[in-house]
């Protein structure tokens, strides 16, 4: 298992008026914690993208617990709780200030070639980074 | 049972570097999708937060299976399949201009006062405006 | 010159916790109605961008008069004053459902060839589509 | 003359098919740097509207030069240029990681009471926190 742990701010912009952190923004920040977490492999999700593989989102799920607010410094972490040899299943956990469990959430991606547009195994540059952790 | 079909058409910036509409847009077209839902019932999101419930989204999942691209009209089709008691439940299928299955979804919202924040049945002209269907 | 509107219903996800149409949604509002004016000249800004034609936006004005609310339905308007050659000037009104202005703003994009990544003239037929107005 | 600089990397979400940051997106951009700004100063933007004191945007400006592309780390600089007595009006810069000048903006707030919803002078407190630099 690997965990890696973001911060991100709630932007204004980002709040409703209902006074929250609107709900359609949680996929965008566990898109920045799971780049992150890749980051801190010593990989990059844009290097990945640059040698022809995409990677799309084939499902995602969020349980929304507690409200976040304009300008909390929330803690985002993503797990990866498998190696991901042909889908990569990240777990994802979000905590306020007060370290109150906001919200888990989890999405699988696909390793996809950018050509054929077809599903593909991870690539083994990918699977040497995190076999470590399995 | 009820049901209500939205049109959407995917804007520029709601694209990414893939070219696809951006998969955390997803859940504002669910969105925009239920709020027509609920206008098609003669009721309005608005108003009902007007009067001092408001609802939180508990719960969200998508299943991505077809991308979308820019400039697409979408078809946003929202179901109510339960009688809204305590919680509002929607089921949501997009489909592209070919009428192929690009995704489905669900949502789960709660009633909640807005002075308390805690959670409450649904407000009675709301129930009334859908039980026929049920 | 010519001009057309656009209809956009505010979403919940755009407004933020001062309860109105977050200010960074405006240039996004322009974009749509721009792409239907182009859409209603029997043009395609997708079809630009297929034939190797980027137009990336070089400045953007946007002068907020008064608030735009939840659900409301504006009117954007986008008007085209100078047969675009090099640039695309536009200009953008935007009014709410009482016909009063809320905002006015402006864009200029260039016509850039997506190879080379330079500026190039407007594409011939897109002159040919719009002269008539000039 | 005050000024603070942000640093905010460029999400996925946020760029568009022409694998550029949406333009849509500068002007988040520049309310995070703000935000960042006020901060600095040891005030908070949240704490003015809990107060009752709103800062609806005026107007917006932005000039773009080179584009941002994902992932960068982007330095986005907010300069506070005159003593904000009843408008704040900032300039922004935004540089990449080559340092290079990608964007320059501007934005002028106007401080409103929350309840009456007419535009005030700035709050005593506010003023003394950045005269000094005046």
């Amino acid at each position: 298992m690997y965990c890696f742990e973001s911060l991100i701010r709630v932007r204004y912009g980002e709040t409703d008026r209902m006074g929250y952190l609107y709900y359609g923004h949680y996929p965008e920040y566990f898109e920045v914690s799971r780049t992150d977490m890749i980051r801190s492999l010593g990989l990059s999700y844009k290097e990945i993208e640059d040698m022809g593989i995409i990677m799309p989102v084939r499902s995602l799920k969020v349980d929304y617990r507690l409200p976040a607010r304009y300008d909390e410094l929330l803690k985002v972490k993503s797990c990866l709780s498998k190696l991901p040899e042909i889908k990569l299943d990240i777990d994802y956990e979000i905590k306020n200030e007060e370290d109150k469990l906001i919200c888990t959430g989890n999405t699988v991606l696909a390793f996809v070639d950018v050509k054929s547009r077809r599903p593909r195994r991870a690539p083994d540059f990918f699977l040497e980074a995190v076999r470590r952790y399995f």
